[in-house]
């Protein structure tokens, strides 16, 4: 029996996510009935077309010309291969106790990746403990070495039924896998042995030929698996872009990006904006909506029902008489401009994400050339966007139940490609559990054959199971809960939920410190220390993480008390900043990027780990990766100074309970001598909010 | 989105259990994309014939003549239903919060029913919502008026297509589930609603029209489904009868029914233990193999190689010239004397299980007949069973993999099945881990077609997931490590995993306090007191237990320090007793079974719970049933008297924490004046070894 092959997401109806260079490890249930000893491997290889696996529900029509790309092919189906359709790469299971065996993979081409196990009574060394058995008790084994020279003989005989001559039975050293090579010169040789067992030697002789190690590897290449059990399901494993797991975002309007704030800023003169993002060491700039912003309804300042000459509108009333989800807006430029502007990020080692909302301006063209696209009223006019009693005139949704759904489907998958033909690989969705699941399972899935590099950012602030299940659906990352985590408690909570349930398998967190929507009370009240221990606990905490402008600056006035809106937000108006004014943290921004790509520990979430503090509101935690450890103290509360114990795991770390150790802090190269498990920290808001140390011992040494 | 629907057992590759009376409560995810509301119904219902479900692994032929009886069938298939193929029963979920819905429903019928979850998005709550946002909020509403009129139109248009005039919605009151009736005065009401809605009375006055409680009830029972999300699968429950879950058992040896132990008892003889036995309190007298023992390689006396003229041999070495599976030993009697054994015994109350062991003495008359329906040596000889170096010459087993296997697995289902024509429904099965679990799948499932009443008692004492898959794959109860778990840390532990876990689902316990293979190290130590206590345990923790004769003379004596195998053991020899032997537990065991009948809350499981104990070896715990709660203290350590405080959870029973309360023992109704959470309890070995409580006060009622 082969059962409970972990991880599996629902049954094998999901894919798990893992990004390239990642390892897979499974676990699984393998036994049998009776006494025999059973072996198998894990199976896996890079997936082909996806035909014959379940389909999307509510899938929609292909486009033309998107076939999968060769390299997201497995390898084509060789001639006479036997009763399995593909070749899979093996890896022998290692038996881990109580019938569950484990083993792992990793995954190195971007795409997706199948995975399943197989079993199988292992005949040779239920066999062999048999015959030790009872030589051991000095009994008559001549049968038994009579029936180990026909299974002999029956093993080499099943080779001769297969054309591979690259077999299960590998053997994993490091990193390195070889697979047994079957020769003739080997079946010779176990033919040979089986004449010996069958001969008229002493017993004891047979046996001692019997047992040798050697006969036990060359068998292993020719395990018996015509009565193998394979796992009933084949499951995936979507592999992504590096990027799709770390990666430090800032979001920007780029219509700021000008000294005039009656006049939208320019991609020209955004991409001076760009040096400076670059050396606060971000990795993507990510940019509201770029489209032409419709005229009819168009919000004012601070989100007032009507606007006055020269109000820009809202990014996400999206569509004009300049065009729609394929046009940028006139007062930022052309779509040379933007095409230079994402030249000049990448020169800069900048990734450039749009965010795709799919809702319309009465003045999108689709309006009038597709009305079948939106939703009506009994008396003919399109429904507007409504969260009643709130409505949002400006906003027209679309129907995405349309008569003509397979028209409006592919023009928004279109959109996508559209903007992937222009350099962008990474897409921030707005609102998506707005529309169907049935939709983005197959769109996403839909772009990411023939551009499996895509990242799909869900921006979906809803019911926990609803974000589960759209990042389960495809999406590569998603927002989160965490500008509402602001306790330790709620922090380790919250966490834990993400980084030590099944969760972790397929939605990828991605913890913004703020907003254009969202500025927490917590920065509201909590100056410049809430800004610095939110930044420190997002860039550490989520190995993806971002900001939006003015952050840095700490801009922390809200519209009205009790409100998370930003007191004239930039969504409705221009705002140009001066970026180096007193105060700002972009030093420290600096900083936490440069440990964050020094320390591979910080670009990922897998490994971490909440040790103990004394102090509730004093949160201390870790992560690893490989012999990188590096931990981190921050003080939650901005008003409050925090000091206490913490623990480390010295253990662990192969420090002695009496032997000092220094530990540095990373921030400022401060060092201190600790000793034991439990050590002091003090983090006193004018000083300082966080620490983020490495231990400096000869055992744990600092990557690289 | 439908989701993780719960009970739910690998994917529902497996059937839950339940008896007859029981309830399935299901969980499950319900939610969908966007703001609307949802509604859904738990749906079940017996199940047909098993085509179309999936096939049990290495399923072997069927029998002539073994189709399902009627009982067993779901209700005919209705001519014109609709797109549904049979009709559900339909339990409407109710929001446990979270996206997570809840339902139950009741198993009244032996068989097996179905049950899986189909879910909607409520369009006419969803558009109430709205409009009642709305007009709260004094916004005009025309548009949604109209909207609301062509709704319901369409719910009372959706009725015209459907046959069915009872349909979901059900509402449940306490037991009774009656469905919503659809009748055309209803419809004519919702239309006439309709009608006001679009009329030109004033907004305010059709506003409370929608809101009307009244119509809301009226379109319950018209959903609009035509668009509904079902769970992608359909589980399964089997059910059985009440003693699957609930029976006190007695093993016991009718040879050893004789005064002389030269000779055989016999079914007569042993028809006189019988009243004793019912008198002790129960419920099933389980006999090992009744069957013609073999001469070849009979062992003797403690199982010594030889056996000596007039030593009966074991009855699980089966077979000889007088007959195979389904023949009586001749020194028992006849099989009418068998038949006449079973009729007294079910006058006493009392259900006869019998020994069924796949596996044949040299003597069988299918060694001759059938030679391959065994294993051969490579020298042609049959080869016996073996342990090496452990060898069991008078033994051998089948081979499962003959090449006549329909031939041996429809021959060994037959042995049931004669059995079953003489009055025998209950089986404890030998070492089924030795055999297919492919054959137990479908051998059980073939049988429970025609006998749902069947019960299949599991002996496989060995790894737990090789037990857990036995369960699984149909056997009705297992035996388990409770003869192995003594200390009360163990106890709380294994007992924690089979009442708290999944496998609840599907493995009932049966805790055999000992067995003719296992006297454990505790009752041959622990004398009396131990004898006591490990009965009270099997009898409280376990619903099904059971104890091998001689446990109620404390008989306590191994054939070796370090054994666990009896000296003299009955397995070997005929064993006649005095069974009234100054010192016998006869009382205890009958006042102990009498406590089980009685009370409810000891005829189950699921309700079991461990509560806090000042001292270790103190068990104390608690079972419940509706109004029925006992409370179980057990001291674990023979030789010690414990005492200490255990807890009584007195806010859940509603007793102030200044109140005194007044708890008695059943089992020798003393009783004592409790007051608080921590009361004193003192457990002499010499006194008592346990207590059996129940709270008496005015809010906690005895069972009757």
């Amino acid at each position: 029996m082969v059962e409970r092959l972990q991880p599996e997401i629902d049954g094998g109806r999901f894919a798990v996510k893992r990004t390239v260079g990642e390892s897979v490890s499974i676990t699984v249930d393998v036994f049998a009935d009776g006494h025999d000893l059973v072996a198998g491997v894990l199976k896996y290889r890079l997936a082909g077309a996806p035909e014959g696996r379940p389909k999307a529900e509510g899938q929609g029509p292909k486009a033309e010309g998107q076939g999968p790309k060769a390299e997201g092919q497995g390898p084509p189906k060789a001639e006479g291969r036997g009763p399995r359709e593909e070749l899979w790469d093996e890896i022998p299971l290692t038996e881990l106790g109580d019938d569950r065996w484990g083993a792992s993979f990793t995954v190195t081409e971007l795409g997706e990746y199948e995975y399943t196990v197989e079993a199988w009574i292992d005949r040779f060394g239920s066999w062999l403990r048999e015959l030790t058995a009872k030589a051991d008790a000095s009994q008559d084994v001549a049968s038994e070495l009579l029936e180990g020279a026909e299974l002999l003989d029956s093993l080499v005989r099943l080779k001769a039924d297969t054309t591979s001559d690259v077999v299960s039975g590998f053997s994993r050293t490091g990193d390195v896998v070889s697979g047994f090579r079957r020769t003739d010169e080997d079946d010779d040789r176990i033919l040979e042995i089986a004449d010996l067992l069958r001969s008229g030697r002493p017993q004891a002789e047979r046996v001692d030929a019997a047992r040798d190690p050697h006969l036990r590897t060359l068998v292993a290449a020719r395990p018996d698996r015509s009565e193998s059990t394979t796992y009933d399901r084949v499951l995936r494993v979507t592999v992504d872009p590096v990027r799709a797991r770390f990666g430090a975002w800032y979001e920007m309007f780029p219509r700021s990006c000008t000294s005039d704030s009656k006049r939208s800023g320019t991609f020209r003169e955004a991409e001076a904006r760009l040096p400076d993002i670059a050396a606060m060491g971000f990795d993507v700039v990510y940019l509201p909506p770029v489209h032409p912003i419709g005229r009819t309804h168009r919000k004012g300042r601070n989100n007032s029902l009507t606007s006055s000459a020269g109000d820009p509108g809202s990014p996400w009333a999206i569509g004009s008489d300049d065009g729609g989800h394929t046009a940028i807006e006139p007062g930022l430029g052309t779509l040379d401009d933007f095409d230079r502007f994402v030249e000049t990020a990448s020169h800069l080692g900048l990734d450039v994400a749009l965010d795709i909302a799919f809702q319309a301006s009465p003045d999108h063209p689709w309006v009038h050339e597709h009305p079948e696209w939106f939703r009506h009223r009994p008396d003919g006019s399109i429904k507007y966007a409504e969260n009643p009693p709130k409505k949002y005139q400006d906003i027209y949704p679309f129907d995405f139940g349309s008569s003509d759904r397979p028209g409006l489907w592919t023009a928004l998958r279109d959109v996508f490609l559209f903007w992937i033909e222009h350099g962008v690989r990474i897409f921030r969705v707005d609102n998506p559990h707005t529309k169907p699941f049935g939709f983005w399972e197959w769109c996403i899935a839909d772009i990411k054959r023939a551009h499996p590099d895509a990242v799909f950012l869900s921006e979906a602030f809803t019911r926990p199971k609803v974000m589960r299940y759209l990042a389960k659906a495809g999406f590569t990352q998603s927002y989160t809960y965490f500008t509402w985590r602001n306790s330790a408690s709620e922090l380790r909570e919250y966490l834990t939920e993400l980084t030590r349930t099944e969760v972790m398998e397929y939605l990828r967190p991605n913890f913004f410190a703020n907003t254009p929507d969202i500025l927490h009370e917590y920065l509201q009240r909590g100056g410049r220390p809430a800004f610095e221990v939110r930044f420190v606990l997002a860039a550490t905490l989520g190995a993806s993480y971002g900001v939006y402008s003015g952050f840095e600056l700490c801009e922390n006035t809200a519209i009205r008390h009790g409100s998370e809106e930003y007191l004239d937000s930039e969504k409705y108006q221009i705002k140009p900043r001066n970026w180096n004014q007193p105060g700002n943290l972009k030093e420290l921004i600096a900083r936490v990027n440069t440990i964050r790509r020094d320390h591979p520990a910080l670009q990922q979430n897998a490994t971490l780990r909440f040790h103990g503090s004394s102090a509730d509101a004093l949160l201390w935690f870790s992560k690893k990766s490989g012999s990188d450890l590096v931990f981190v103290a921050a003080n939650t509360t901005p008003h409050d100074m925090q000091h206490g114990w913490v623990e480390v795991p010295i253990h662990e770390l192969g420090i002695a309970p009496d032997a000092p150790y220094v530990v540095e802090d990373l921030l400022d190269e401060a060092t201190y001598m600790w000793r034991g498990a439990w050590n002091y920290v003090r983090l006193e808001p004018a000083e300082r909010m966080a620490h983020i140390f490495v231990v400096r011992h000869p055992s744990v040494s600092r990557h690289p």
